[in-house]
């Protein structure tokens, strides 16, 4: 049998562990892996593109565990009814191929990427960061705003929807959550939001080459969290920021942010920091107060992947029923797969039928 | 939620449909998917090599559906008591891309391989055909055999494998399902069993360069259908099989066939005909009766989608419970993922409590 965490399970271990502690300790396990970079069998996703969306997989091995996501961008869904991001993902082990744990990763994603995005930031951002502009008010953003709170000691929240609705349900549930000191403005415009920000999240669905943040908004020394911009012709920055002197870009993977990332926009050429060159002391997320640090987030399996270890771990530790599939057979001799099907009474009765028909 | 279809309900399914009709289902669905071959969006699997086996994922899309497959190969397996191969799939919606079905494939790969092997065999082998060699008897033998016996007319098997145990398993499974008019022989050798073979069937689970035919043994007029070399370093027949002058190679997907099946072993301009060009009456399976014809199956992902959509049409209207699982949120506002886990009070009571520790 194989492990399941579906959504109720996964809703189950975040609530038992707290909303912010989940993302701590996600954070841990991610930046653990990425300081194991050179171990990890990496590839670009595999995407497949249709005029409405993306179905992407997104397998990476350390050789001892293998993991994939399969996750959608969908921008149009949600007029539907349905989610923009939805994903799942299985955790297998590379000796016996043999899959170990199939999860929800939608909650996951959303939780995996504010884990990514704070210790991005915590890397590349000026010390003392107290106020985040947060542009896209959508699925993701209580999970940027939780993350940033606790792992950044960000005090002051500055949200902007293109969909007030969205600014309004994002109000409403970071009210309900209490964070201790927070204090959130709406804003109405990005420019507006983005003002005296310390650091900038855009996290916008839009699969176009928008540009949420133009040249004229961004100030010395901000730190900006690029989450949106995650595929072909799906970028939120205007270009100019990217080309500004003082500007230092770091991406998770190289390969793979050439195509999906703001960088995309950019020449072959344009210089990039790999993210595990930080960590391991390479490379400097920051070089001054006064240099404004993007970090390029598409979202890599390595995230994935430290997702469904930390998951499979506290799924298997945790209160709780550990439910499992039978998506893989049992068998006494593993040569006689047979047995499944032959051994029953009803099948030795049909085939005769079946072949005077 | 996601129909779930995992060992128990894929049993039930084929047991309610009869293994032979299932087969039969399978490879109706295949050729209706081969005949329109120019519609799918089509890559090679991706594939993660390991010392001791091999994971892949197996992608594939025709605009409407989209599916993969998460496939194993661990030869060594066996010897701790578990599958060579193992599988699972799911098939999504390309307009939402939304998963609708999660599926066991272990079972169903057997069924599916059954089905492509008689389906191209139907096509390429000589009319009348009596007497298959299968060489291999561990877990696809028997699918391998009831496929022959019911879609090709195959009246006497010849059984050979270097593991006795295995050829004694498939003799007492084929017994009891008792084959109308079929004779089981047991060979010595794989000489033996080919010696006069119309077909010969190889599925064979050894991970390298083995020459399990050589060219002494084959005689004109017979089909070869090679379905254990399926993967880099993993070939079956010897490469002067495939250079006779008499030969006619056919592939799945030429692009895949380079790198993973028998004819990896040859240069790249060696001609291969693609099974879609066969069907679409654009080249022919085999032109006379003395043609040595060969399938060089490796399995493509095609052939998993049409599986896919088979079993989730089977799954809605059969008899017995259509499993479902929380694989993916249901929400009222799309828009408001946190609500999964923002909404308890269990979340809004343990923020302050971790931002004060």
């Amino acid at each position: 049998m194989v492990d399941y965490t579906g959504i109720e399970r996964v809703r189950e271990l975040v609530t038992q562990t707290g909303t912010a502690s989940f993302i701590e300790a996600l954070a841990e396990e991610i930046e653990a892996d990425f300081r194991r970079w050179q171990e990890f069998d990496k590839s670009p996703r595999h995407a497949m593109h249709s005029p409405v969306g993306v179905i992407e997989l997104m397998p990476i091995s350390d050789g001892r565990l293998y993991s994939f996501k399969y996750v959608n961008g969908h921008p149009k869904n949600t007029s539907q009814g349905l989610l923009t991001v939805t994903a799942f993902g299985v955790l297998a082990e590379v000796d016996t191929g043999y899959p170990i744990l199939l999860s929800e990763l939608t909650l996951t994603t959303a939780l995996r990427t504010a884990a990514m995005s704070a210790l991005a930031a915590r890397w590349m951002a000026r010390r003392e960061c107290r106020s985040m502009a947060l542009i896209g008010n959508g699925a993701q953003s209580e999970f940027q705003a939780i993350g940033f709170h606790h792992l950044l000691g960000i005090r002051e929240l500055r949200l902007y929807d293109v969909d007030p609705a969205a600014t309004t349900k994002l109000e409403r549930n970071l009210a309900a959550l209490r964070l201790p000191g927070l204090r959130v403005l709406r804003c109405a415009s990005t420019a507006e939001a983005v003002r005296g920000a310390d650091i900038v999240t855009t996290v916008t669905a839009d699969k176009r080459n928008a540009t949420i943040l133009t040249p004229e908004m961004i100030e010395p020394g901000m730190h900006l969290n690029a989450v949106g911009g995650d595929c072909p012709g799906k970028t939120e920055l205007h270009a100019d920021i990217l080309r500004r002197p003082d500007a230092r870009v770091v991406v998770e993977y190289e390969q793979q942010s050439r195509i999906e990332g703001e960088v995309q926009q950019m020449p072959a050429d344009f210089p990039v920091i790999e993210f595990a060159e930080v960590l391991a002391g390479r490379a400097t997320g920051r070089a001054d107060e006064r240099e404004v640090t993007i970090f390029d987030s598409v979202g890599f399996a390595l995230e994935d992947f430290s997702a469904l270890r930390y998951l499979h771990r506290l799924h298997r530790s945790a209160r709780g029923a550990r439910t499992t599939i039978d998506l893989v057979p049992e068998l006494e001799n593993p040569k006689d797969l047979f047995t499944l099907i032959g051994g029953a009474p009803a099948a030795s009765r049909e085939l005769p039928r079946r072949a005077s028909a």
